[in-house]
């Protein structure tokens, strides 16, 4: 039997996530919801086999939806999400899961109380690019990670609901705790608005894991160069993924510095070969749609779970803090 | 009649310095000094009229020489300047001026109470690309300035005797400074080492400016890219300056945001012409030097001279407190 | 009143033309029509007001009909056009519009003895990158044009039905004559076939002009790049349309050789500013096929209509036979 | 004992031959000639042992003169090598080594006859890059080598005494009959001369070879892009070796189509992993003397020895026929 599927919110990640839903084998897009008529009536002939509410209430109210995805603005993922799976129905909603720790933990309560998924959005999780990152990372053909650093530059589309650090960190973030499999012990923010107060256009983010590993992220809206890019740098091998190349996102470079067995102390600098292996050319938002679905049927844990998405959050919140007594001073 | 100088140090830059000297007219590289005989040996055929030192107090003696350049050590630099600047002879001293603010203060003051030259080997400040960046800047092409940042990447020589920051972040503070014209009221810096103990291979720093306005420097010898590049980010347009293009180092770029003339807080994203101003071709080591030359002869304070380098180590320090104060916690 | 199109053919491009077609304002998408019933049924739902049909006659069969667009295979494009113009239709046919001079006359003569529009989907005429290369050019901007090459590089679909000169090539010429308004006194082409008998992988055209003016092409679809360029040299400029770049897709270089006013017959070489203007963003299928209804509603003459169609083929089949002629040796 | 080797001709590449060879082991640059005493003495610093002369005659009066490096313009290279071979020396002859094959072939047979070395200076046949891209063909990495194009492009330096055929070409014909070992069995070549009459600026080149490879080279001193680059398409997969790049000079792409083993005569497209192999950095200059001194040495053949520049000749020659058959149309 089909999975009926509910999407909340049609902005823009909705319908995308809609329409990837409508197309796995055994999922039916049963409701769109949006409060205004417009979108609901523009979207409509995409899945002319959907009901259309104006609020969740609605749709929760029909027995039959077993999943949500939430689309929504920002500020109301948290209240949501609690609502969806305290109703007792798998939760899909976007990145990040709340503003705050205290609302995520609200949200992972409630689907630990209710025994059903919990996904966030981390849609980076999903791309091949870092999958094949993971995979060197952990394979240990990098040697011992060092440091990761993150550039996620733009000029974008300026946000009045989330700085750069919410808005375009929520990426980089999830993707280091993901490699790493840590948390940081230490971690610092610093940046600057131009356009609107009080929103930074442009963020800059240090990180210190427990190990002794370190990640920087460079994060802006208001740049001229357009980079989405993490470069891993290991103590054998350093590699980058780079999502704006057409071909050739992975590279791994054979550098570094040797010990020279030679002299004491010394270090001889090795620039050795280069690759590039290829990754799956799958789309990321496929793959999430598939991989959400599949926790529902298999009754996993997503990759990018409640305790994952969490973890998020509390990292973003301890860096947004850090932004905020530096303004202060 | 010419201009009687000495080179003090032939490692890398004291020979580079001297070849350049050598050339300009009623120049002449009277001496040159390196405590090492062999140093002395191997550099003697391309200055055959120069006589050989030891020590800095041989080059001092002889009355006729009028200058005296420092290409020693880093350790070094302070002391053996104040000694040339006390015994009355122009000083060019390779950067960082000091290692610390108290040994920059004397060095400067001693400039002061001999009335001679001091100048500090800022060589970006000499860089046509730079130059062109400020203009940039100084004409009000970009709008107001909102940040700048700078990457100065490699795999490059590891150092024992200095820190990233101070081996590479001395060229970056230095035309951060340059082109602001303010000091920083809030500094911040993190990094992090692997390969010497204590000495940070990658250092990122924040720099928070009295007028609002800010930079950014990420700083590494242990990444697999190579990247000397300044972006200044301003309300009107954005540039950047790439040395490492074969051509076209400066760009500019007509992107913003402009605020929505129909709607009340909007912004819409401009995205106009790009341009590649040409800029002189001359080797930024060659005007530095003749820079050095013609403050003697005309009595004037070099662009990078006392203030400035002053300015430069008080950066410098103030950022390796904030380095050390994070690696404490 | 609505225009009523029909689509013939729903390859690769047959789809995406009523896509085009059918957003644009009183344009109605009245027909499909396909041999396949498999790919009537998968894009029915895509146009619900359509009528369905497996040949071109039913098509003409509905006289309300007044426009056809041919999208079917390459062999048929020449009498297809001639039967659509012949029963007093406007004709939209893909590119080329026939695989010989004689073939393309007779639909020449069709489209002046009805007196109906013909347009031939030369695509990159429509391209905003064309048209600033084309002003450039006029404007003088570039001074005389010496020579024009293009790149298309690929490693792209293999073709049984057309080398890569019909294939890829056809891009190209349409653009060179496009920009230069002349018709070549001399062609000479070279290729070589290494995956099909007889089908040219690899093709190199040279192109002179009366005005002795010239144009080479490098044509693959075996290639490890993928290029789509076209660069224009100038007696004052230089210019390149890169349609891989993602921005600055235009860049107009300030370089050449001046004459050295200080002696006889020397030249000096010039390397000035570069600048890359923007372009439009509109799709160029989106203007093409306005262009198109255009044509239509206002009796004009398409760019790309019968006498450029038929240019494109003349060039083609002249370079054809240098081919042929050459592997005969 | 030491080889002494007399450098005639202080233009360009006369002064970079002569400190490469003024460095190896037990060689000696006993002569500088050149017609101008201007060049002689800016050039008598660098080599202070070497004696001066105004004319070949004097160099080869001295009996203890062993070999001759030619260094003069194209127009005086074969009729300079037969007299320093006749005169029982060993000759190395900037490229080409004649503008003749009837040329050639005179120098040739004075080398044979003389049973000294003749070695012509094609210097890309001792760059690493070329080195390692002729390994990749030889063990067959590539599977069966499909065609080469090369691609030579600047805004460079015009030449009155050759054109872009010559000067920039004899370059990429050496490396492309180094890397095949055979010659062609067709050529054809157009071009256009722009700057000066008779002079062409652009040259495209095809040369097609009995075993049905091919290759393409793109010859331009009127161009704005810097290209220095060769393409390897093979059976297998597909090489560069661009020169312009700073790192990763070859790369190594496992790309190309496959046989689709369920349906007939279908292929595949593959797009696999990218591989940039190190090679060595040593300075080709510096190779090339170390082999011209070698082959002296041991009585070896050089790589780019008479018989080599002898086929470089007759390709250009032939490739000059074409150029001109077509002019004359």
């Amino acid at each position: 039997m089909s999975l009926r599927v509910a999407v909340v919110g049609l902005g823009y990640w909705g319908p995308n996530l809609a329409r990837n839903l409508g197309v796995l084998p055994d999922v039916e897009v049963a409701w769109l919801c949006d409060g205004s008529p417009e979108a609901l009536a523009h979207h409509a002939p995409s899945h002319p086999g959907a009901q259309h509410a104006g609020t969740l209430d609605e749709v929760l109210a029909d027995a039959s939806v077993e999943a949500v995805v939430l689309a929504t603005p920002v500020g109301t993922h948290a209240a949501l999400a609690e609502q969806v799976l305290r109703a007792g129905r798998h939760c899909f909603v976007e990145k990040p899961l709340a503003q705050s720790v205290a609302d995520a933990e609200r949200v992972v309560d409630a689907a630990r109380e209710s025994g059903t998924v919990l996904m966030v959005g981390h849609l980076l999780q999903y791309h091949p690019g870092v999958a094949k990152l993971r995979e060197l990372v952990e394979s240990g053909e990098l040697g011992d990670v060092h440091y990761i650093y993150g550039n996620r530059l733009n000029l974008g589309k300026l946000r009045a609901d989330e700085n750069a650090l919410w808005s375009l960190g929520a990426h980089d973030v999830s993707v280091v705790l993901h490699l790493l499999g840590e948390e940081p012990s230490e971690v610092s923010a610093r940046g600057a608005s131009y356009m609107r107060e009080g929103i930074e256009d442009v963020v800059f983010c240090f990180l210190r894991f427990p190990s002794g590993r370190a990640a920087h992220l460079h994060l802006s809206w208001l740049d001229p160069h357009k980079e989405r890019r993490f470069t891993v740098v290991g103590s054998k091998r350093m590699a980058t993924f780079d999502d704006m190349a057409l071909e050739q996102k992975i590279t791994v470079y054979d550098k570094g510095f040797d010990q020279d067995a030679s002299t004491y102390g010394e270090y001889i600098t090795r620039s050795g070969d280069v690759y590039s292996p290829t990754i799956g050319n799958r789309e990321p938002l496929r793959l999430e749609c598939e991989h959400f679905v599949a926790c529902i049927r298999d009754g996993a844990e997503p990759v990018s779970g409640a305790e994952s998405g969490l973890r998020v959050v509390r990292v973003l919140e301890a860096l947004q803090e850090s932004l905020d007594a530096s303004r202060a001073t």
